[in-house]
């Protein structure tokens, strides 16, 4: 079966519409990648392209639309309510199917050493790409945005991991990083009592002692009343999400307050669901990759 | 989103592989339509395409495929184990994807009439596409065999739903139908006793008073000395996976016997497990087609 990557670059420019309409040309000029939703933001100044397709191919291009970026995007004029620190300013590259986050780390350090190489823009990687725990969190790497960037780029442990201390000039420096997709799963407490949903996000959460790979924080949705634990599921296989559910079901309970339901909210891989289905129904030797229709179907 | 279907033609050819071939060769010559398997059996002498693909694209490639078996096959000469009526036998229609039953029923009726209307093939309707309860089942539509046919078709309840009541001399006849995805689904119980997953599985099979979709039997696993409740799941959005699981758990109660585990036998859709999560973790208004990823990089 065909190997299948997501990535989405983002790029520091949402309000001219020609140069958005010549980085989605070059998005799609390469065989075998499909560009699946092209988003832009006139007050962030920012657009988002989400593209799928094979690993060579999603290499392929990101460089290209890092150079087509870097000719058109002059970061020395860009202002925008996003962070950001360059005219490609992040790609992340997300598995979707039959490729591993570690192949991606791979791909990305290619990725970044081209971009050196052959457009002397710089690069971070960042999340599972990243070469030290620094530079895990992209909002970390990108602290000082832009105009920072040529102060902080000389700070002893902030070398960029590709190229020297140094941004382009126009171009400026891009964070590229693989990670696993992140599913936004809230889980709605029969309270109104925010205090109960803070306590148990905290329990849940890798931050505070809870699951690792598991962000969670309290919120009160206000138009119903409830306290809210709102989680992002950074990987949903290391942590899947039946877990999460169950240890929030069993804090609440020595409040008395039950679940009353939940949410996914956005795009989540079938995987992160079947797993919980095969938890609760007791399925034994199940081959998520051969035994579903779609896995057959896509690629 | 693209509509995709399923389709699997039975034809009675499993020893001679030129003939194999070039049904293949045919399976493989609309734009749009994946030829995902072949399968033949000599002692059978049978042999089973699947296939997806668009509606449009099946209907024109199972009107081609049903030609060219009628040119390659002669049902007089033909003898294998597996019961069989046509040189192409059958042909089930599955929804993959933004597709429904009844758009599939509509497909097997145009599908039929032009059979016979420029091939001189007769065809029964079967499954979802049925016009009489006895129709239903195809071992009941195929019964007495092609040899058996010329007789049948005279019985009043038994006129083809396309064609006169006789034979193609050299094709037969052939069984057409639009049905939901068959789930495999067996419970294996903690006890060795065989007559427990019997009455559990009279309880929850449609047949005899349990869930319309659910077929079901009692069987021993003589490895694990364990007894099962072995179901075919034929419809998982009328009956859910998870309802025949919870129904099975409360009815083994009685007799202190637990649910030891489960088995998803060959393949499944997504959706019959993701359901399943949807239940198990109180997922509230969540859009199937549109919230999970794979759906949107299929067809």
């Amino acid at each position: 079966m065909a190997k299948l990557v997501e990535f989405i670059p983002n790029f520091s420019e949402g309000r001219n519409q020609a140069v958005i309409d010549q980085l989605a040309a070059v998005a799609k000029s390469v065989p075998g990648i499909t560009l699946m939703d092209v988003q832009s933001d006139e007050s962030h100044n920012r657009c988002v392209f989400t593209l799928v397709g094979s690993p060579e191919g999603a290499e392929e291009v990101a460089f290209q639309l890092c150079k087509k970026a870097a000719e058109l995007i002059d970061m020395r004029k860009h202002e925008g309510a996003h962070p950001r620190m360059g005219a490609t300013d992040v790609i992340p590259f997300v598995p979707v199917k039959d490729v591993t986050v570690p192949e991606l780390v791979e791909l990305t350090k290619r990725l970044g050493k081209r971009i050196y190489d052959e457009l002397g823009i710089p690069s971070f990687l960042y999340e599972d790409s990243a070469t030290s725990p620094d530079r895990v969190n992209l909002a970390k790497v990108r602290k000082g945005q832009f105009e920072g960037m040529p102060e902080k780029l000389l700070q002893p442990e902030w070398a960029p991991d590709f190229g020297e201390r140094k941004i382009h000039p126009t171009a400026g420096i891009t964070a590229i990083g693989a990670r696993m997709p992140l599913v936004a799963f809230n889980v709605n407490l029969g309270t109104s009592n925010l205090e109960i949903a803070n306590k148990i996000a905290k329990i849940v959460r890798g931050s505070s002692g809870g699951f690792k790979y598991c962000k969670a924080i309290g919120v009160m949705l206000e138009d119903r009343n409830l306290a809210q634990v709102s989680m992002n599921m950074v990987n949903y296989e290391g942590t899947p999400l039946y877990r999460v559910f169950e240890l929030i079901r069993i804090e609440a309970e020595r409040y008395g307050v039950p679940i009353i339901g939940t949410e996914v909210v956005g795009l989540t891989p079938a995987k992160a669901l079947v797993d919980c289905a095969e938890y609760y129904l007791k399925v034994e030797n199940f081959d998520y990759h051969k035994q579903v229709l779609e896995n057959h179907l896509i690629g």
